[in-house]
């Protein structure tokens, strides 16, 4: 990755540092690392407010580089820092929300007369804007989502399991280039590649804060698929996680076996409608909480506020952040204060779910312009009869 | 789960915790809520040292039972506690090492009069030495892991690449039962369902900490293959992780594209050799960094020892712990002096990398007995060409 970007990167971080008297950082979490260095490492980034990162690395080897110092445990810093002449901060943030607790007290040891803050806000507050090459990658990621997409009716044979389907399409993600791993932030929070999910079981309830649960096929993974094979009359959505370089493409789409109910269709079209009617009111300094509001409304007066978002257990948002880890900052939901910027990208998920039937909907991935959104995910947006 | 499976978990927790003076444990991490639940919720169990487990549970809403007490955020458990009549603890564990440190300040403040320790090693501990019912999960998950691997052959083409192999051959895991996801213990560790590894690309170093490393397809998970065509002359080691039942059963296989080089045939029976010697000393009371030195011997007599657990990144442990995660207690390493006991569940991985051919070795999962060891994943042990 280009210096620049990383230097833009790493000022986003500073300006939110400057304003809260932080002079610096300690970043040593993956998905913090890949933002702020441009890859996965084990180390740790020394980011000052005014003056060059530097990478205390551990490991791999390999890496090398004016600003790249090689150290054994993190003790080493502080010593490793005067012998470049660099000042000790008197205010670190450290990745309170990310690091264990047991990792963070060790780093606070480094510096004991520093003050110690939790910096994970900070952090994520600058990755939730993205950079003009952030949303590159997006657009790219897009394109790989949707042609793995574009697939899933020809890897569909009757009789097949949702577990069966969800195989094939796992493959068929892979194929296209998907890299697997599924990031998210939370250390309870936990899915493999996304979930298919049809019939009743779209309504399962799961331990997990994702738009729709499904109960799993094991009592240690109570998400997603069930095993139960996928029958005439049932809907399917697929909704798997988009990580083609790093980042978190998000797009749902949904399937039939055969026809669906009218309501079916009708509870479709109520998500359709939402999209369309949120995609022209969000823009730059939009309230998160208001946008939310807006899609409630709708599927209110459409007759589906008892199914939106979930039956048993609804799920109290409409969309999300993307970026690094699947869900970033700014969610769409109650209570969220935060404007809208140029730069944020967001998956926007209206979903019903319809007993008997299973859950319909829509998903796309979008980029907030100076005006407007733009859609990042572009598959077509009908139910697809298999 | 039958409750006296799990009663017997947390009583084995239970006698570490009194060893040190803890009153009760409060427990919410996803691997640790399934070892102590049996199941993953989104809740908080609390363990108290003389009196029943209370489940706390925030989702999902469909789980009942006589000690399970609904709650909308952990600020509520003293409280609900206090309408149990149960005393609060004077001294409350907490999962230090896993829980993040924002998570472990918050669930600390929950009993300002308590003092609160880190009791993530008492867990660890305690779940090193599996019950009977779980050595038998394991011997289950190590037959579907076995027949897996058997089949590998049957996906190869020849032309593919390493990630066209491994794309195959982590469709068969799905298709024998795996769940996909890949539970390791550290937040700086991350890998996608396993790894394939080929030519040079096995000595490619990584920044996480398995044994073997290759250089992954992108920069954000610098692990595992690198998209790199698998050619005649070279070695391929399969090491996919066997989550079938929540536990991570581990084995590796070679495979070669036509006939390596003597010193590559070599280097594998020296591996065999070590595993055949390790599974001869390995029992009750033996200690961890013996083992490893054992093994360290015997790849040095064979004049391995450059090429032994990697080239220009060697990792310095031959085998660890498995259990609901793929790196549990013990480890096989220097300075590491844990006992054996009987019920320890463990990968050896004698491996080899040899340049201009691959890696080279094997591992499998092992259960410890009264008297040494049985190994669990049974599959052919010879390099078997595609």
């Amino acid at each position: 990755m280009l210096q620049p970007e990383l230097k833009t990167r790493r000022d986003k971080i500073r300006v939110f540092m400057a304003k809260k008297g932080i002079n610096a950082a300690l970043i040593t979490c993956n998905v913090n690392m890949l933002y702020t260095f441009g890859r996965v490492v084990c180390g740790y980034l020394y980011l000052p407010l005014n003056s060059p990162a530097i990478l205390f690395l551990k490991r791999p080897h390999n890496i090398t580089g004016e600003h790249v110092v090689s150290i054994r445990k993190p003790e080493e810093i502080p010593g490793k820092l005067k012998e470049l002449e660099l000042e000790v901060p008197d205010k670190l943030m450290l990745e309170g929300d990310e690091l264990p607790y047991s990792s963070y007290m060790r780093l606070s040891k480094l510096f004991p007369d520093a003050e110690i803050v939790n910096g994970t806000d900070i952090i994520r507050k600058a990755r939730s804007v993205k950079t003009e090459y952030e949303v590159e990658v997006f657009r790219r990621s897009a394109q790989l989502h949707t042609k793995a997409y574009e697939q899933i009716p020809s890897v569909y044979q009757k009789g097949m399991t949702d577990l069966d389907f969800s195989i094939e399409i796992e493959r068929l993600m892979r194929k296209n280039g998907n890299l697997g791993l599924f990031r998210v932030f939370g250390q309870s929070m936990e899915i493999f590649m996304g979930s298919v999910l049809s019939g009743n079981n779209a309504a399962a309830p799961s331990p997990y804060d994702f738009a729709l649960g499904g109960a799993g096929t094991h009592h240690s993974l109570p998400i997603g698929v069930n095993g139960a094979p996928l029958i005439e009359g049932h809907s399917v959505m697929v909704d798997m996680g988009g990580n083609f370089y790093g980042y978190m493409c998000d797009m749902s789409r949904v399937f039939s076996i055969g026809k669906l109910t009218d309501e079916a269709y009708a509870a479709h079209n109520t998500c359709l409608k939402i999209q369309k009617k949120l995609s022209e009111i969000i823009a730059p300094k939009v309230i998160c909480e208001d946008i939310y509001q807006v899609a409630l409304e709708i599927a209110k007066a459409d007759g589906f506020e008892d199914k939106f978002m979930g039956i048993e257990q609804q799920a109290h948002f409409i969309g999300h952040g993307i970026g690094l880890e699947i869900n970033e900052d700014p969610v769409f939901a109650p209570r969220i204060k935060t404007e809208i910027e140029p730069g944020m990208v967001f998956a926007l998920e209206p979903k019903i779910v319809i007993p008997e039937v299973g859950p319909v909907g829509i998903e796309n991935s979008w980029v907030v312009t100076s005006e407007g959104v733009e859609k990042l995910t572009k598959a077509p947006e009908e139910i697809i009869e298999l």
